[in-house]
């Protein structure tokens, strides 16, 4: 088994959060993006898409898709729980997660991509929806923060798959300059601890 | 417990599906998106995005996003599974259904309400984002073709949610105009087939 990494990027961080906070360790390859390693044929061969995080199971099979190879460890190893305890349980932490990925990480990603310098080799811009994505983006925190008044993480007392995908979009955020608004201090206060987990530094 | 459906709606098609292919029959609430109702205090009062589908709870809670519902009853009724039985099948049934949503069915929700008239109360819209994705949906299509030309169904030999959401994003696309091109023999071979199940008329 191995995951293909690469360091800098949001989402393969979104996998190596979720490993680190199950405890599970497997060898890790970096795949140089900025440096075209991607592109090359060895890779493609492994990912036609040429996309990071990429898992390589020991049937030899690929598993693409940041959420499904999240998955497959949720599988193999149960505890800690990161998306959720129980029919009820799941059903909320899949809604959360989903709200997070639609309108904060996935919208950070297409003002990146569209609205900013990018990775430069972007064959398709359109900057009116990029921006229109900080806006979703910046609406997303507003929600988040009415949400984090009332409960301790995002899909509620515990600590789950969707605070690993936000920590990760707020701090998109942070490196595109679209941070927290002062005024969500409910969304402050849950990022200044999810931020201070082991994991988030993985 | 209780389903807030709109019956030509292309998502909470998506949840009855689901839930006819498990057998499981439970009280459905018609909300008419056409005539302003998902706008009423009551609703907003349950929904405060005031989208269909909507899932009431035996203990009162509210659950939506179209996988987050079905997610649910996935666990409290686990056979047939529609969302992948062992780690590396739930797996591949993520990331295959994961591709089916992005890169068709939420396409083409994305080309209808940007490049068409829409539900003609959209708030923002761009039209070349729009088109965009009618190129994003086509691509998919050709690329599920070859996932079609060596397995039976999209993520594997039994039929699952990812079938689900690309029935419902081909007939979404059928009803835009935008058909699956008639080279791609292996994908409507699949659709023939899926098309005629029961659970296609739910």
């Amino acid at each position: 088994m191995k995951l293909y990494d690469y360091q800098p990027f949001p989402h393969p961080r979104r996998v190596r959060m979720f490993l680190a906070e199950k405890g599970i360790t497997i060898p890790v390859e970096q795949v140089d993006v900025m440096a075209g390693e991607h592109r090359s044929a060895e890779y493609l061969g492994k990912n036609p898409e040429g996309l990071v995080p990429l898992l390589e199971l020991d049937n030899g099979e690929y598993v693409t898709e940041t959420v499904a190879i999240s998955r497959y460890f949720e599988e193999t190893q149960p505890q800690p729980a990161l998306m959720g305890s129980g029919p009820e349980d799941k059903a909320r932490t899949e809604m959360w997660h989903r709200r997070v990925e639609g309108g904060l990480f996935n919208a950070l990603i297409t003002y990146f991509h569209h609205a900013t310098e990018g990775l430069g080799d972007e064959r398709y811009r359109n900057r009116e929806w990029g921006e229109q994505n900080k806006t979703i983006a910046l609406n997303t925190m507003k929600k988040l923060d009415e949400r984090l008044a009332e409960s301790k993480f995002i899909a509620g007392d515990v600590f789950t798959i969707a605070d690993i995908t936000a920590v990760c979009g707020i701090d998109l955020g942070n490196m595109l300059e679209i941070k927290i608004p002062d005024e969500l201090v409910n969304l402050k206060r849950w990022y200044d601890e999810v931020n201070q987990r082991p994991s988030a530094k993985a």
